[in-house]
C-alpha cells in the first residue's frame, strides 16, 4: 500500500486487550538464515530491464573482496544473488600507513539494480525520503565489525567509501546478511507445475509472500514495512495454499479485531512497534474485507475460537458499512470514508464499491449462519437489495458491461468486482469477462498488482482460464523479463518504467499485494 | 598539527613494552560533566565574526524545545554556550498521526556558527572529509532516546529533519552533552590577572587546554585527536603553569619514548586505538622535542624515574640527530626528515633548523649531567659548533639579523629560533627582536598560533615584554573578537577568514597549538 494519506486526528479506539493478547501470543519467531554474497556485481545500463539498469557478475571475484580496497569515492556492489529481508555486516580494516581520519562509508541496500545509480538527492515526490534504504557511517577506528542495526530489504549492497584519507584504503571482508521471515522455503511443498513460465511465475510469487512474512503480513519489507488489510486479504489467501502459516494469519485478524474505531470502523492498517496502535486511515473496501479475511480463515481452518473471538468485530463493520446503503439497495459512498479498489483515481468506482459490498456481505452471511445469528434473515434481504440494485441499475443488458449509475462509465473494476460478488449467473459472468476482454483489453492505466489479480481471479471465476493464464504471464511474466526477483509495488505494462512516487529508490520491488499468483495457480489450475 | 602527510611504509618499529606499559599505567579516567544547551540560536551573517557568521539567540525558548516539531527540511541549532567534547544525547518523539515512515535526521556538530551553514558537498581539500561532523540517522520507532556514539566538539549542535511523513513530525526533548576532558576547571586556581584582555586571553587559553586533555594531549579533539608530539611540548608547558595534571604528560612522553624507530628515531605523532601505533611522519624539530619535553618535565617535577627510564630514547634521538650536523657545525636537513617550524613553507627553515638543535641540544645537555653522561663533553663540543657555526655563517652583524646561508633570507622564524635557543647575548638578542618587530612586523604569510607562540616567547626571552603582550593581545585578541570560545588551528590576522583546508567544516577551532597564552602569562607576566 501507501500511495494515500488520510489524517483524522479526531478518531476515539477502542482497544480490546483480550483480542491483542492472543494477537501477541500468535507473534512468530523469525527464521533466520545466513546469506553471503555470491558475486560483485556491475551495474550497467540496460533498457528492457526494470527502469533501465540490470546488473551483470564483475571480473571481481568475491572470495577476494578483502584485497578490492577502496579509498575515496571508490565503491563496490556485492550481489546477495536473490532479494532477501534482514541485517547486514561486514569487517572492515584498514590498509596502508595508520588510520589517521574516520573512515566515511555510504551504504545503499537496493532491491533492483537501478537503485544503484538513483540519487537519493534528486528524489523529490511527497512520500518520506526517510524510506530510502541509504546510510551513512562514520568508523572512528578499525578494525571492526560494522553491524547494521536496521533491517534491509534487498539484494544489491553497495559500499561506498566518501572518504579514509590520502594515507590509507579501507579493505572489507566477511560481508554477510541474516535472512529473517516468518516461514522457510524447507515448510514449502513444491508443486509440480509443468508449464515453465507459471512455475516461474510461482516461484517468485512464494518468494515475494516470504519476504513479506515478518512479525505481521507486510505490505513490502523495503516500504511501509506494515499491516495493511487489502494486503493482508490477499496475503493469507497465497499462505494457505503454500506455507499455510496459520498463527500469523490469526494474530493479525486479531489486530484488526482488537482496534477499532468507538462505532466499530476497522482501520485500513495497524503499526505493532513501539506499541499496538491502528492508523488513522479508512478505506470502505478495506474495512469491508475484515469479514472476508475471518471467512477465508474460517473455512481454511473450521477454527470456531477465531469465529466465536472475531464475528462481533466483523458484524459491527458490516452493519457500519451498510447504513450507507439507501433503501434502494444503493452503496452511497462518502468522501471520509472511501474506497480504494485501485491506486488510480481516473474511473468512477461507485459501481465496484457495490460488489465489494455485496463480495463481503455474502460472506458474512455465511459467517452469520454458522453463528445462528438471529438477524441473518435481514442481512439476506439487505443482500438481495443490493444485488437486485445492481442488476437492475448498474447493468446494461446490451453492452453485457455494468455502468456506473450516474455516467454511464463503464470500466474494468466495475465488471471484475460485479464477477467476482457473483451477482449475475455464470454464463452472464463469462459475458461479461469476454466482453471486458475484448473491449478493455490490453488494460490501461492499471499500476497495480492489486487491481490485476482480482481481474485475472475474475477470468477464472468467469470460466475464462485461458485469458486469465494469458493475463497473468503478460502481467507477471514481463515483470520476470524484466529482472524481477521478486514481484512489485506497480507495475503498468504500457509503461514498464512508471514509479507512483517518481523514483525507484521510493518504490518497493516486493509487494504482498503481488503474491497471488501462487495463490491463483494453486486453486485454479492445480 | 596535520596539513603535512609523508608515507613511510618500510619503517621498522621498535615496541619497548616495559615503557609502554607506563604509559598505559598513566592512562586517565575521564571527567565527565553534563552540559545541557542554554539557548536555541539563530545562526545569522556577520562579516566581523569568524568565516562570516555570529550566533544570535532565537526568540525560541529552549524551555519549551519539544514544542518545536519539525518536520520535512525544519531544523533547530542547539547552543551549549560554550565550546565542549563529549556525547550527545536527545529525547525524540513523533507528534500527529502514527508513525507511518521512519524519522530521517542529520545532526551537524559546530565548533564555530559558520559550520552550520556550510555544505558538506561544497568541501574538496586532500583533507579527508570524513572529519566533518556531521552525521545522518535512521529511526525507524519512535519515542526513543537517541544516544550519538561518537565524539563531538561542539558548541553548536543542529538538529535537521530530512524527513518524517506529511502525516507527524519530530519533536526533541532533554538535549544532553556529556562533556569529557582528563581535567576539571575545579582543580585549576585562578590567577589574579589585572588586564581584563589577558584575562580573556588566558580563559580561553585554559579552556582550549581543557577540551584537548583527554585520554592523551591531543592536538584538536575535533581533527585530528591525537598526540603529536609539537603540540605536547607546548600543551605540556602550558598544563603545568594550569591544571598541572602530571600523569597525563608522563603517559605522553613514555608512548613516544615507547615507540621509536630501530635506529631510535622518534615520529612525530602516535595513535593510541585500537592499539599503540606510531605514525609514519617524522618531523626533524618534532623528534628533536622528545628531549625538550622531558627536560622540561623533570625540571618541573624532579622526577627520577622518567628521567631514568626516558634518558636512553632522548640521547639516541639527539644522536641521530647529530649525523646530520657536518664538520662545520652546519646542520644539512634532508628531505626524508624535514623541520616542520611552521606550516608555511614559502620561507626558508634552515637556520630555525639549526637553531632548533641548538636549543634541543642545550636541553639534552642539561639531562645528561644528570645522567652523569660520560659523552657530555663531547654534547657539548658539537653544540658549541653548531652555536660557532651559527654566530659566523648565519648572522648578519649589519642587519642585526640571522639570515639563510646559501641565499641571504631574512625571516622571521631563524631570529625567533636563534633567540629561543639563546645562541647570541641578552643584548643582542634584545637588538634581533627589535629589528624583526621593526622590519617585520606586522607578520604575514604565517597562519598558525604555533609559530606566533614562538614569536612571542621570543619577544620575551628578548626583555620585549611590552611588544609580546601586544602580539598575544593582537593575535589571540582578535580571534575572540571574532568570537573564538576555544583558540583555533589556523589564524591569519591578515587574512582572518582563511582556512588551510579551504572550508569551516574542516578546521578545528580548538587546537593544542594555540593554547600557549595560558603558559606565557603565568611564566612572563605573573
Amino acid at each position: 500500500m501507501a500511495f494515500t494519506f488520510q489524517i483524522n486526528d479526531d478518531v476515539v479506539w477502542n482497544h480490546d486487550e483480550k483480542l491483542l493478547a492472543k494477537a501477541e501470543d500468535n507473534t512468530p519467531d523469525l527464521i533466520q538464515t545466513t546469506v553471503t554474497p555470491t558475486a560483485i556485481a556491475e551495474i550497467t545500463a540496460d533498457e528492457k530491464s526494470v527502469n533501465g539498469f540490470k546488473s551483470v557478475v564483475s571480473d571481481k571475484n568475491i572470495a577476494r573482496l578483502e584485497d578490492y580496497t577502496l579509498g575515496r569515492d571508490e565503491k563496490i556492489v556485492l550481489d546477495l544473488g536473490d532479494h532477501y529481508v534482514g541485517k547486514f555486516s561486514v569487517d572492515i580494516d584498514s590498509v596502508g600507513s595508520p588510520m589517521d581520519a574516520p573512515l566515511y562509508l555510504r551504504l545503499k541496500f537496493a532491491e533492483i539494480p537501478a537503485e544503484i545509480p538513483a540519487e537519493s538527492a534528486d528524489y523529490d515526490g511527497w512520500l518520506s525520503r526517510s524510506w530510502i534504504q541509504e546510510e551513512f557511517v562514520h568508523i572512528d577506528v578499525l578494525p571492526m565489525t560494522l553491524e547494521m542495526p536496521r533491517r534491509y530489504s534487498c539484494r544489491y549492497i553497495e559500499l561506498s567509501v566518501i572518504d579514509t584519507s590520502p594515507k590509507w584504503k579501507a579493505s572489507f571482508s566477511n560481508p554477510t546478511f541474516v535472512a529473517e521471515s516468518s516461514v522457510s522455503m524447507e515448510q514449502l511443498p513444491k508443486p509440480a507445475i509443468q508449464d515453465k513460465e507459471l512455475e516461474a511465475i510461482y516461484n517468485i510469487s512464494v518468494k515475494t509472500l516470504q519476504d513479506c512474512m515478518q512479525t505481521v503480513f507486510e505490505d513490502g519489507p523495503k516500504r511501509d514495512r506494515r499491516l495493511w488489510i487489502g494486503d493482508l486479504r490477499l496475503q493469507a489467501l497465497a499462505n494457505y495454499h503454500t506455507f499455510d502459516d496459520l498463527a500469523l494469519t490469526k494474530r493479525c485478524l486479531y489486530l484488526f479485531g482488537g482496534m477499532t474505531t468507538e462505532e466499530g470502523k476497522i482501520p485500513a492498517n495497524v503499526f505493532t512497534e513501539p506499541k499496538l496502535t491502528p492508523d488513522d486511515t479508512f478505506l470502505f473496501d478495506y474495512s469491508l474485507f475484515f469479514a472476508t479475511i475471518l471467512f477465508d480463515y474460517v473455512e481454511h481452518t473450521q477454527d470456531q475460537e477465531v469465529l466465536l473471538d472475531l464475528y462481533p468485530a466483523a458484524k459491527k463493520e458490516i452493519d457500519l458499512a451498510l447504513q450507507q446503503v439507501d433503501e434502494q439497495g444503493r452503496l452511497v459512498l462518502t468522501e471520509d470514508w472511501p474506497v480504494f479498489i485501485d491506486w488510480s483515481n481516473e474511473f468512477d468506482k461507485a459501481t465496484a464499491g457495490q460488489a465489494v459490498m455485496i463480495y463481503a456481505l455474502k460472506r458474512f452471511i455465511q459467517l452469520a449462519e454458522k453463528m445462528n445469528d438471529v438477524q441473518l434473515g435481514d442481512y439476506q434481504t439487505i443482500c438481495d437489495q443490493l444485488e437486485s440494485f445492481a442488476k437492475t441499475a448498474l447493468y446494461d443488458e446490451a453492452k453485457k458491461q455494468f455502468v456506473i449509475e450516474a455516467s454511464g462509465e463503464v470500466n474494468v473494476a466495475s465488471q471484475v468486482w460485479m464477477v467476482l460478488a457473483e451477482v449475475m449467473d455464470d454464463e452472464t459472468n463469462k459475458a461479461i469477462m469476454e466482453t471486458t476482454v475484448a473491449e478493455q483489453f490490453p488494460i490501461t492505466g492499471i499500476a497495480t498488482p492489486y487491481m490485476y489479480h482480482h481481474v485475472v481471479e475474475a477470468l477464472f471465476v468467469a470460466g475464462l482460464s485461458d485469458a486469465a493464464v494469458q493475463l497473468m504471464k503478460d502481467y507477471w511474466g514481463t515483470m520476470i523479463e524484466m529482472g524481477a526477483d521478486t514481484f512489485w509495488e506497480a507495475f503498468k505494462p504500457e509503461e514498464p518504467n512508471f514509479s507512483p512516487y517518481g523514483s525507484p529508490i521510493i518504490s518497493s520491488y516486493c509487494h504482498a499485494w503481488s503474491c497471488t499468483p501462487a495463490y491463483l495457480i494453486k486453486k485454479y489450475l492445480a
